[in-house]
């Protein structure tokens, strides 16, 4: 392995500028990704298929728009990876198993097939943990440290994006696999209000899962993701991420909150005073910053999202067992270790035990809603601490689950360090006010600017 | 082609007391299921794919856990259909449409993962009109006069139980998917309230669709859909049907409503002379029957619900369009007209269309379950009158709509007739209170014993 070029991102709004006056086009940029893809696809083992002749021929009609001045939408030519639990009509999707090894929906998601109408060139489908569970069965790199985890379960859309590859890619969460990747890696990550997103096609049908964004920028971030509600809505029968055609401009909070959650305990000192310094950077600019240790209301909402990992894991061990056991029956011998030992556990959930841990995400849910009344939003860590080395596991999700298990809109900003590599600082908004943490994150990130 | 004997519905519940005695058994069962298949499937062309062998091993397997008195569940055994929208890991699933010809999931859906579980013998995958929508491909026919539609879209459930081939079939309705054809073949169908069954590997993600179940019994119908939710819930997110291990009690309503629906004036005189004799063995048992013409609040309820099947088509046209615009890239001449045609209207709709139904839709369904104040259940026809000749077409399901829309729990009871054939007296019930409605059902249905 030769030394490789600090890893950079790629942004792509900033770029449309050029296509208009023909100093740069869609198929132009999409060479230098896949320049970018020749250098850094054989160390961070991004991708699970490619198409780099269908993204040619789209970049190819992108530019022909843009020469006309009639692109699809503001991301018309946008390089763009989709995890491979996501179905593509041109690719197949995997599941990151082997028991899905060349199968082929022959179809696109809604978000997939909202993407293509909008103009997105999609590269290729990128690397998932097994059923975007925990276990990775592929060796996706770091692109900061190829020892180290890119984080997952949305592991190689996080780490083409944080390598400049693509400009942006598809995650889902239904725990921290969109947000944790997207800090490890360097890159912006967005989780939206749970249902914000169409998620039909993809195959996470946990009830916190959520098509997630990770991206270059945060205009990015907002405008993929408001491309995809524009064509396909939100899930079925749910209103769908609404808000400005652009990123909403960034705007003071009136206060924010610092939730320590379970993993401040688990953080490392250098992470902590990392945090430390961002609450000391937006308090110097005139924003309070809340904490449990000044605010009860704050301190109140710690114990119930401190249980939020063993809570999450218990909707999702319901709501996948029927899906588990299908494939036991297949091929048991396909099935990963972790898989199987979250299997037993599901077995013995009733559907009352199922009912009743909903009843109490109603509660919690309501009961961080009310912090709404005096803050604009909550801000933590989005990691314990750097990559962990190896590419067996993907880190600790602890700082993430919160927002999963919230069914808020989150964020993760790329303007941390620890050991030298990327850390995010989470944003944590408020359900169905997506637009509203970007704006908040926007202010945040012009702090360090 | 021969005379074809009455068809006969497949009770199964009743069946079971000579499991345990050993005088019968869940293969001998299933054997007179195959010679019914035999006789009938020819006539009604109910089956996409059969699995045949695997059913007998199932059943097979059945006996011995009922030999041991060890049945998995009450249905233990029970000879089962599955539309062909409804993924299984034993048989491809083909939407009705030449582009999945052959098409394969290697996995069973949330319900049928759930009805292996509960020891479900899945005989074969039964017809559905192209993508469970307007267009039948097949020509699959009612078994009760071989030129007429059995209705659709879950054309072969419904043809295969009304014919006696099978106790049960899954259905879905998003329009009047279950319930028409149910009473076209003069079987019961059950639509639960919306998201009372998982869905999940079901190709219907419209927000008003259901699994439904199609049967030969009340108590059949129940227990399938009960067996269901025990194992996989229902939607996540939601606490799926709830209620009795097995058919709750019959019970005398306080009083019921009688709904026109849009569907009145399309009725025929017959159908109309039917449903009112209904409402005359209901009032001569003591119940009073609300009508707009004598109460204000049903009334009320009806403009609400006229528009109910334009309103539906505006919910399946924009949650539908990524999935045909999609499918129009691959090859737009394996797309029936019908198709074609609503995608036309689907595409001119925007987001905002979208959640201006969506708010409409949560005030018709407020506006209703205030109803639930003053009756326990509404009543009305399933269908216009006799299934209309011919198997292009599948009838209309103009009284069957508003359950879909209002997302209700909806039953139809073989218990009228029209031209001589099947005609279904419908019963409407309020969300999340299923178990209400079968028991209004099984005293409706008393009264024709």
């Amino acid at each position: 392995m030769t030394e490789a070029a600090k890893p950079t991102l790629r942004p792509f709004l900033s770029a449309t500028a050029a296509f208009r006056s023909g100093a740069d086009d869609p198929r132009k940029y999409l060479e230098r990704c896949l320049a970018a893809l020749e250098q850094w696809e054989p160390r961070i083992k991004a991708f699970v298929t490619l198409n780099i002749e269908g993204a040619r021929a789209a970049a190819d009609k992108s530019r022909e728009r843009w020469k006309a001045s009639k692109p699809l939408s503001a991301i018309d030519g946008m390089p763009l990876g989709i995890k491979d639990i996501i179905e593509t009509a041109d690719m197949p999707t995997q599941f990151g198993s082997p028991l899905f090894d060349g199968w082929h929906s022959h179809k696109d998601a809604a978000s997939v097939a909202a993407l293509r109408a909008a103009g997105g060139v999609i590269l290729g489908k990128t690397v998932t943990t097994e059923f975007a569970m925990a276990h990775p069965f592929a060796a996706t790199a770091n692109p900061y440290d190829n020892t180290r985890t890119p984080g997952g379960s949305s592991s190689g859309s996080a780490a083409a994006v944080g390598a400049g590859v693509i400009s942006a890619g598809l995650g889902t969460q239904v725990i921290g696999s969109v947000l944790r990747p997207a800090a490890y890696c360097g890159a912006y990550g967005y989780k939206p209000t749970v249902h914000g997103l169409n998620r039909t096609g993809s195959h996470d049908p946990q009830s916190q899962s959520c098509t997630g964004i990770i991206a270059a920028t945060l205009a990015d971030t907002w405008q993929v993701a408001w491309e995809i509600a524009q064509r396909a809505g939100g899930d079925p029968g749910w209103p769908g991420l609404s808000g400005p055609n652009a990123l909403p401009p960034a705007r003071k909070p009136r206060r924010l909150a610092f939730l320590e959650t379970a993993g401040w305990a688990l953080a490392t000192d250098e992470a902590k005073r990392q945090l430390g310094g961002a609450i000391d950077r937006i308090k110097a600019a005139g924003v309070e910053v809340l904490t449990r240790h000044t605010h009860a209301m704050v301190d109140a909402i710690e114990p119930d999202i401190a249980d939020a990992m063993n809570l999450s894991m218990k909707f999702s061990d319901f709501e996948m067992r029927w899906f588990v056991r299908t494939l036991a029956d297949r091929d048991v011998s396909k099935l990963s270790d972790p898989v199987k030992e979250r299997f037993a556990q599901a077995e013995k959930l009733t559907i009352d035990d199922y009912r009743a841990v909903l009843a109490e995400r109603d509660e919690i849910r309501e009961a961080y809603s009310e912090l709404a009344n005096d803050v604009d939003a909550c801000i933590t860590l989005t990691a314990t601490g750097a990559p962990p080395v190896g590419l067996k596991t993907t880190g600790n999700p602890v700082f993430v689950v919160p927002g999963s298990l919230l069914g808020t809109a989150a964020l993760t900003l790329p303007v941390l360090q620890a050991e030298g590599l990327p850390l995010g600082l989470q944003v944590l908004g408020f359900a169905d006010r997506d637009a509203d943490a970007f704006a908040v994150a926007g202010w945040i990130e012009s702090l360090w600017r």
